[in-house]
């Protein structure tokens, strides 16, 4: 093999397959990027065997070839070079030579054949959507999927598709998070549960371009996203999930309208004083057309007031702060609305067209 | 106690003393900031023993006082505030109120005697240096000091004070490292030895100003820096420092001039197939008027030529890539003379009114 390429197409391209370089393995060649000349092509491919990432970059083949580098150590070279020309040329013991300007670096790779390849899937009927709503969609929604693997189900993002319509769901026991997005076309109903690392690894590659699309296959147990040049292939989770229309009921009696900004400013100084496990929650105590806000620890405590607009009778709820924020920090509006019932039921917060919707379960008062 | 000032005075003020908050202490008193109104003055001081730092901020005060409170907590209360006037009223058991617009935070304070108080200082014929020389003499010579306790010496920097002439030095086994510059003024001999942690806070929390002035005296074993309102109180390192004259011999008679930037970056290349503890060095073959960088090992090898302009005979010498990088980055000049002998002898890095000086010991090459 040998390929000329600009440092940056080649630099650009590892950082996007290296997001599927698993952190721990067993199996080494799985710490390597494949890199392949043929075709008319390069192309660079990483695989955990739970995700595996594929992009095309720009370059010149002069001989084509195929051959496995290490990751740490090919983007420790590719960075390390001017912004200028690079040559990769690998003889028949797969010793790799990287040249730019003046400078050769040669470090052993490893055959191609070794690699595990990524599955084939059929090309039809790709549900569109433009980059910048995933990208949006997943930012969202991704925040409040559980981090440990207690429950598979809970580290799962669930995808509902429904005529032109995307609904995205995400829980963790505390809180639940939806999105609701329409779509440019009509599909088939659909609904599957995406892996939340993947999402999370598509949102940090996916420019977010508003002009470009995203084309996304389901085959066989298997979420494709195609964008630019680049193909993420990612397992699904099976099974069904949770039923999350019964945990949204609309009989809230109390609505309190804040300002976004100023709420999660006086929340965020009270989650100095929250220590997580403690039971002694941020203090909301709605009275008339104001908020008090409260906490009180053996750290220190903290008090403030916030106009708001109520309808409905006052309330004093308690919540984890931290919960509060996350599902408020996403949201663009500039005044936004909470629904709630009693301090023993959860805390609504969603817009009039229900494009979001986020639950917050509250936590006891003493 | 009952103070006003603004949130970035605070936090500027906080910022600058927390520097001498010590990382571990079974002294509980020293994890506080002491606050004192009196005076027409507020004043914040921080002090692990070994090094103080107090200054002082604009502001009004109400009522004069004096309260020691924690500064992992002040730091977090005042950055999560907007910027706006901050009240500070503390009562008698030291309960201290920290208010800002609608928000008050209480947290438990301290009483302010028994904070350690910073020794006395007679203000007599300080040394005089410009904040900016000052940060550029520590930055150009703080990375060779042995970051280890094993040698308290190689811990510490040499000042060496002559007529109008300061010397600074550290070493650190492998290299050294001297900035010689020139003051406005005359002065007596003197020669101190500050502690490293000493140097890297003063280079923290000094803005370098090329128009303003550090004042430094030297009193009863301690070193005290002075500018704009804050004073920097350290220990002195006791003992003779190192005989450092006589390790940089003028009998090199090999001298080669580079390009710094190109030849940075070619060791710095090599620098990824050079471990710590392998005893396998970056080789240098200086031929004629060419330099061959190279490095062989078991993850893979690097080759680079580049133009130099020599002196002398050619010659063949070994070097740990970072020695060499650390001493090349801080120096400003786009060319720069090498000065060798032989191939188990000292590399000297200098220019010709030796204001800098560098010292790299080889490592042999097999």
């Amino acid at each position: 093999m040998k390929i000329k390429c600009l440092k940056s197409e080649l630099l650009n391209g590892i950082n996007i397959v290296s997001k599927a370089i698993p952190t721990k393995t067993t199996m080494t060649i799985l710490e390597n990027i494949l890199l392949t000349a043929g075709d008319g092509e390069i192309k660079l491919l990483a695989n955990d065997m739970e995700i595996g990432i594929e992009t095309s970059i720009n370059g010149e083949i002069y001989e084509k070839g195929v051959v496995a580098l290490d990751e740490r150590l090919l983007t420790d070279i590719i960075r390390k070079y001017p912004d200028n020309d690079v040559f990769i040329e690998c003889n028949d013991e797969y010793l790799t030579t990287i040249t730019c300007e003046n400078t050769d670096m040669i470090i052993p790779g490893r055959e191609g054949d070794e690699f595990p390849s990524l599955p084939k899937y059929e090309k039809e009927n790709p549900l569109v959507i433009s980059q910048f709503s995933l990208k949006e969609l997943i930012k969202q929604t991704i925040f409040s999927i559980a981090d440990n693997n207690s429950n598979k189900m809970m580290a799962g993002e669930l995808f509902e598709i429904k005529e032109n319509k995307l609904k995205a769901v995400t829980l963790d026991g505390h809180r639940l998070s939806v999105r609701n997005i329409e779509l440019k076309d009509n599909y088939d109903d659909k609904k599957v549960i995406i892996p939340g690392s993947t999402l999370n690894k598509v949102n940090g590659i996916l420019p977010g371009d508003i002009n470009k699309d995203v084309n996304i296959y389901f085959n066989n147990n298997n979420i494709i996203f195609e964008f630019d040049n680049t193909v993420v292939i990612s397992r699904l989770i099976e099974g069904e999930y949770f039923k999350v229309d019964q945990m949204i009921l609309n009989d809230s009696d109390i609505k309190v309208t804040v300002n976004r900004k100023n709420f999660i400013d006086c929340i965020d100084r009270a989650s100095l004083f929250f220590k997580e496990g403690d039971k002694n929650p941020v203090r909301f105590n709605f009275v008339d057309n104001k908020v008090e806000i409260s906490i009180n620890s053996h750290h220190g405590s903290m008090n403030a007031d916030l106009d708001v607009v109520k309808e409905g009778k006052d309330i004093l709820i308690g919540f984890n702060p931290k919960l509060m924020i996350d599902a408020l920090r996403v949201i663009e509006d500039e005044e936004v609305d909470l629904y709630m019932t009693a301090f023993n039921a959860p805390c609504i917060i969603k817009n009039d067209t229900a494009s979001y919707i986020y639950l917050v379960l509250p936590v006891k008062v003493n």
